[in-house]
């Protein structure tokens, strides 16, 4: 039986600058990552929490050009079609984000989920089976956080069809598509978001989120 | 222009420990938490990243004694229900497993999204809709990691029928309900998951969740 840690106030506010400098990022170097490192992230990764320890992500790591580049394709046909869908107003302003690393990004990494994981004997999803795929984000996550403390960057590219991911990979067909992303070395580390910089979104007041009942 | 901080190896080694004494709680002492814990770790949540900057979580702290017997009252039904999903060779197991802390919890967040929300433009959601939800778990594992941080314990309760929970807690119709978390002093810190103690599930190698393509 191990003994819990006991956190300092050095750690939680390092903690906190972890936090504040994890950025969703888009501008990448193309240098490679050390060899150890991916892998290192992935069982990171895997070491998140799940509904009923279910575990049910499957992490594809994307090498393969010919992939990257159908992967690309995608991102271009429907970053398009998203486009179209932005009001005049601000379609100009969309049009000159940056948004994603595909051209860059030195490790790719396709996030899936096994919809119907023969581990964690359905616990806590019978109501709610998007449990499943929320398992995967704290995997994401988890993975996300380790890259910013190791000075590496992470993009989470959702501006894909979902459908077209399990064949464009190349993995079983009944696997739901969750989240595509890019990690490398970050051109312009920052503690403010992307899209706050570029003027797109502010960040809310907390009395705009919390509420008590 | 602030400078991006380096985090050491003392910092990525505390990180893991972090990652692994993460747990789902659902022993908690019934102790209160000091008054501004709460405000903190909510301030922290709302630090998350999310698609288009739209910070779409709606977090409910949910005070009232009545609300929290109406939560307690709707996780005994659906429990009771998803007990008689089990097969019979693993239905004695479930009922042994206390699968909730929503008895001694001293804090318990709703958290649920805006399917709509205003800000973030609609960005990086036309194609993915389910990236609204995913931006919410985000800020519950920010919030997980920094409460563990600090010595707490949460845990997650989905056992809960999503449709109940927005007129159970008095919040719009139309927001969607995410997950309900529990918050206190954990009664038994460990680095090994609750439910593969208690022999319901283990954890699987990598090898079975990761592959190249």
């Amino acid at each position: 039986m191990s003994t819990p840690p006991i956190f300092d106030e050095r750690f939680t506010g390092e903690l906190a600058q972890l936090f504040a400098w994890r950025r969703d990022v888009r501008h990448f170097h193309t240098r490679p990552l050390p060899a150890s490192v991916i892998d290192e992230l992935l069982a990171t990764a895997c070491r998140a929490p799940s509904v009923g320890l279910s575990q049910p992500w499957r992490l594809v790591r994307v090498r393969h050009e010919p992939r990257r580049e159908a992967v690309r394709a995608l991102f271009r046909r429907c970053n398009a079609d998203a486009l179209a869908l932005q009001p005049a107003e601000r379609a100009g302003l969309y049009a000159r984000l940056k948004l994603s690393g595909l051209q860059e990004a030195p490790e790719q990494i396709a996030v899936f989920i096994d919809p119907d994981p023969a581990t964690g004997g359905g616990l806590g999803r019978a109501t709610m089976p998007e449990t499943l795929a929320y398992s995967a984000v704290l995997a994401i996550h988890t993975l996300w956080l380790e890259a910013s403390a190791r000075g590496l960057g992470l993009g989470w590219v959702s501006i894909l069809d979902p459908d077209a991911m399990s064949a464009t990979l190349d993995v079983p067909a009944h696997w739901r598509f969750i989240a595509y992303l890019c990690i490398g070395y970050p051109r312009e580390p920052s503690d403010v978001p992307e899209l706050e910089r570029a003027g797109w979104e502010r960040r809310l007041p907390l009395a705009d989120l919390v509420l008590e009942r």
